[in-house]
């Protein structure tokens, strides 16, 4: 049977994922401490990335899902080992680049060690939506912001920024780059009230999606009853993405908090 | 000889302009008064616009400028005159645009009035700098944000999103949304510090440039004493634009701003 490595991020995420796996090896990046329950977790630096590689295939570790949020770590240059050393150029090549250079150069020295790289959405496909609506009712001008919204995110992708935008009133009030879902919200929150042409009308709609470009198996989008509590705070009608291509974090949570705040869930169809 | 009728929106410019022009005809839109030094200054609704333009006409007005920032107003229905109710399937279907769009369609209707609309920088070029470095230097790491921060700008435009982003150390820390530059580089000086990957390495750009299918007549990207403030709250290395693309308002004090902050102005060359 094939024995699945968690590099376990920031959030939620990687504890539930822990929860779904047979005996996982667990690993978080040094600096970025993952939320796992007090189970065994092991730290590793980018300093060290051969030696942990080599670990894990001697752990028997056949696959490795990278789950929750990670920044860019600093490099200590005293700490790196001969033959991560040789790795450096690539690495810094790639941590220059956008995301998804980073992201795939990762994921092709991985698979240098044989090691299988898997999205979560594969070890836990119960964590994303089928297409359709989970809670509320987007109005027809909900439904013109989620166009909107997906037209912007999807235009973004090729920049490499972030994977969403808020659109209320077909007005962009503000799009995802480095800080996060969560601040983009809370500046939303801030400064959408003075923005909407009409106060009576659309309150706007979240949307998220991957970036066109990107791979799949890192950094899909993913949102829970924090986002749904944020996005409330900003005075949104709901949340959109794109169907097949976001985890839902605790969904019974996520769905009672929407509901209770009045906010819609749309899995919406590409 | 030529009147010019300034159409005044927020912000320093009208009043800069009303400065250099003979004899100018002040408007502002209704409900976001202008700082024009007490000069008389003649409100007008959107709802009314056949009339205004009517009168614009009879003042002998052959060019118009629009200058200053204007929000989307609301409409109030019991306010259309009946000729102006005729311009309102246009009117809507601009509003619901995007700026380009909408502003594009003022431009039209304008015209079909026989009035000119100008450039703040037709109007005024001295307020345009020509290509260069204005004050401090910028680093190569600097250059390299700038570009790549221009890349993402003219992304942006393709959505009809905003004028401006800031990236540091090849990061898009914000890009500019409705809520305008000054609510950007605040959302930055919130989120920055904790996100640059070398605490030492570069400290990032905001730059500036309009839209690359904009029409430039109306809505150039402007700076001014207040951006080279917010932007050195920001934590900022220095401001950046497309040479020829923006107006700097009030050069001395800009200038003089930037120098005491240690921010370096660069009017790059696209």
């Amino acid at each position: 049977m094939t024995r699945t490595a968690i590099i376990a991020g920031q959030g939620a995420l990687p504890r539930l994922l822990a929860d779904r796996l047979d005996a996982p090896l667990l690993a978080e990046l040094h600096g970025f401490p993952a939320d796992l329950g007090g189970r065994p977790v092991q730290p590793f630096r980018l300093e060290r990335l051969v030696p942990f590689l080599d670990h894990l295939v001697g752990q028997g570790i056949a696959r490795v899902c990278f789950v929750g949020a990670v920044r860019r770590p600093r490099l200590e240059p005293e700490l790196f080992d001969a033959r991560t050393a040789t790795l450096v150029p690539r690495l810094l090549t790639a941590m220059q680049s956008g995301d998804d250079a980073a992201l795939r150069e990762v994921i092709a020295i991985f698979g240098e060690w044989g090691l299988d790289v898997v999205g979560a959405d594969a070890l836990a496909p119960d964590l994303v939506p089928g297409a359709g609506v989970l809670t509320g009712t987007p109005s027809d001008a909900d439904a013109r912001d989620a166009a909107r919204a997906a037209a912007i995110v999807a235009g973004l992708g090729a920049l490499d920024i972030g994977q969403g935008a808020v659109v209320a009133q077909g007005l962009c009030l503000a799009v995802e780059t480095l800080p996060g879902t969560d601040a983009m919200l809370a500046f939303v929150a801030d400064h959408a009230p003075r923005l909407r042409p009409d106060p009576k009308g659309a309150k706007g709609v979240l949307y998220k999606a991957p970036k066109p470009g990107q791979d799949r198996r890192i950094d899909l989008p993913a949102i829970g009853p924090d986002t749904v509590r944020n996005a409330a705070r900003a005075g949104l009608a709901g949340i959109a993405w794109e169907a097949g291509g976001l985890l839902l974090l605790d969904r019974a949570a996520t769905l009672a908090e929407a509901g209770a705040a009045g906010l819609f869930l749309w899995a919406r169809e590409p």
